[in-house]
């Protein structure tokens, strides 16, 4: 009997390339034939200062990070951000702008609040977050305009960012590396590292080596990015299996042809998705068509219909997770550069033959 | 040709159980037959949720921890709850008594002095750590004593922590597991996974409830330890790889007895070690008889020698990483829990035939 072909279209942690998973479990008993396990393996070994310098450098060509920004790999996720960004970077009293696209960006906000003047000059909250308020009047006195550029559980996406008075900063979590950036737009990019790029437990931070330091405060050690970039992430112990399932990540996406080939293939998959969902009578998508996520893709039933039903008749399918988040219900298939295309063409398959 | 065994006597990240690291590796590609890696299932799904609960039951076990202590899953390593435990419990103007044994409590001592007022009451700086004070005189003010249990780069441990005036808290990094203790002893514990219990990623703490807010300070959302109590860890993902490998070391760890059982071996592998080191004119220990660990063993040359040619001669025989922390020189074995009696021979073995 042959094993049935799973796909996971979890919002994150989520998918990862077969090949990337198959490097993590041999790498979890013997490291690059070191004889040791990686989970073993001192942080300050050359074999493991290698791996996490070469991580850095794939970034760095990936994106096309410019030489004037430090890329580091810190733990506590996008939340630990919401905070550690403004308490390096705001002096008291200075004036942030921040966009509000879903529970996300208001977790940011709250955060923020702590070290400056927030002013959430664009909100959807009204319309449960459905669409990206796209026309707003930044502060004149802004020091940075924080954006999420693509919101997992309502499926919007910054299309094209907009041109901040200050400098951008972007929380990446569920779409970096799914396109090309300009990351020069940016004063900081971060990402936590489960759902396109790794699995849980390192964040990775992209920033302007002159915004380091910048507010002046008296950080805690691991709060202080003046630290973190002085000892290349190495201040104590990085989660390192995180770090190199990363760099297996990397690798797989630059042998695919990088940001651009992937940013075509997400393009190509998300189309065949929606356009099902707009063709199908039994389905429909909440969200304004031109804000519409490449990463998450929610959709509903257009007259009704029982939720568990599809969700059950999937799962038999092996089509998994596609439980729309609990705040807005529904279905959400999240596909991330690592889910293939045979997953989304199984899906729509699906969806045709739902009666 | 069989491939020669490899003992790995790194200071940490460090050696792991065999069987756990198959587990680590089987669930890396497909987690308990769910026909997907752990790496890619939602930290929400049930059956990640069900193996970190089941973690934190295994702990509250093998730890004898009180019902009215809290059990967390955190990122940032031992040296972000330097600053965490302060900033949560301490009262602006509020003293606290540091015990200082070593670098760790010296960067402990450093994080706190932002939160209240400190007095370091024992110290062994100038003998550079080679025992520990236990001699000394508590503030009558004081709300808690820290100790930094086990001292990885000298080589010292707390064979018995003192009374508290206030109440101990004790960073456990290096000997978490290895040996029974009295919880209730302790308002906070708190331990990097990467030593005893797990690889890099993962922070346990265990905290006495009526502690949890108690400095009473508007902290950031992921530095306050009563939202992650009040989420059972899972505010935002928590790092589920790495609490896996915990949950699968900890089943070895009970298997073979538990703590007190881990302890015997612990005594008897350290004794066969240290044994050695007196009977061999060639090898002596810099550190005080009473104070000296069972998990790291530092050991220098009696009448000088070649380091590197040791270290080289040892690398031959497959015992790896034997060199001592840059800033005492000489050798270190780190025989955590999880180093086999065999290694502790084929050590013995190598320093007896040496010439």
């Amino acid at each position: 009997m042959e094993m049935q072909k799973i796909y996971n279209f979890s919002a994150g942690p989520a998918v990862l390339a077969e090949d990337v998973l198959k490097q993590a479990a041999e790498a979890a008993v013997n490291y690059d034939g070191h004889g040791m396990s990686i989970l073993e393996m001192s942080h300050r070994s050359a074999p493991i200062v290698d791996m996490v310098t070469e991580t850095r450098q794939l970034i760095r060509q990936l994106l096309n990070v410019p030489e004037n920004y430090k890329i580091l790999f810190l733990q506590g996720g996008a939340s630990l951000q919401f905070s550690m960004i403004p308490m390096n970077i705001l002096k008291d009293g200075e004036t942030v702008d921040y966009t509000e696209t879903g529970v996300w960006s208001v977790k940011a906000i709250k955060e923020a609040q702590r070290y400056g003047n927030v002013n959430v000059v664009s909100s959807s909250r009204e319309s449960v977050y459905n669409h990206i308020q796209k026309d707003f009047k930044q502060s004149t006195d802004q020091v940075y305009l924080h954006v999420t550029s693509n919101n997992t559980i309502y499926g919007t996406q910054w299309q094209k960012f907009p041109e901040a008075n200050g400098f951008l900063v972007g929380d990446m979590s569920s779409d970096i590396f799914s396109r090309p950036i300009d990351v020069s737009q940016f004063g900081v990019i971060y990402a936590g590292a489960q759902k396109n790029m790794g699995p849980a437990g390192v964040t990775m931070v992209i920033i302007r080596d002159n915004l380091i330091g910048r507010s002046g405060r008296d950080l805690p050690a691991m709060l202080d990015f003046a630290i973190h970039a002085d000892k290349d992430s190495m201040f104590n112990t990085p989660p390192v299996f995180a770090i190199y399932v990363v760099n297996r990540t990397l690798h797989w996406l630059k042998a695919l042809g990088g940001v651009e080939s992937m940013h075509v293939q997400n393009k190509s998959k998300a189309k065949f998705l929606y356009d099902e969902i707009e063709r199908n009578p039994l389905f429909t998508s909440p969200i304004l068509v031109e804000d519409r996520s490449l990463m998450n893709v929610p959709f509903i039933f257009a007259n009704g219909g029982d939720e568990p039903h599809f969700l059950n008749y999937c799962t038999e399918r092996g089509l998994l997770t596609l439980k729309g988040h609990r705040s807005v219900g529904g279905f959400r298939a999240s596909i991330y550069n690592a889910m293939p295309k045979e997953g989304v063409e199984a899906l729509v398959d699906a969806m045709q033959n739902y009666t």
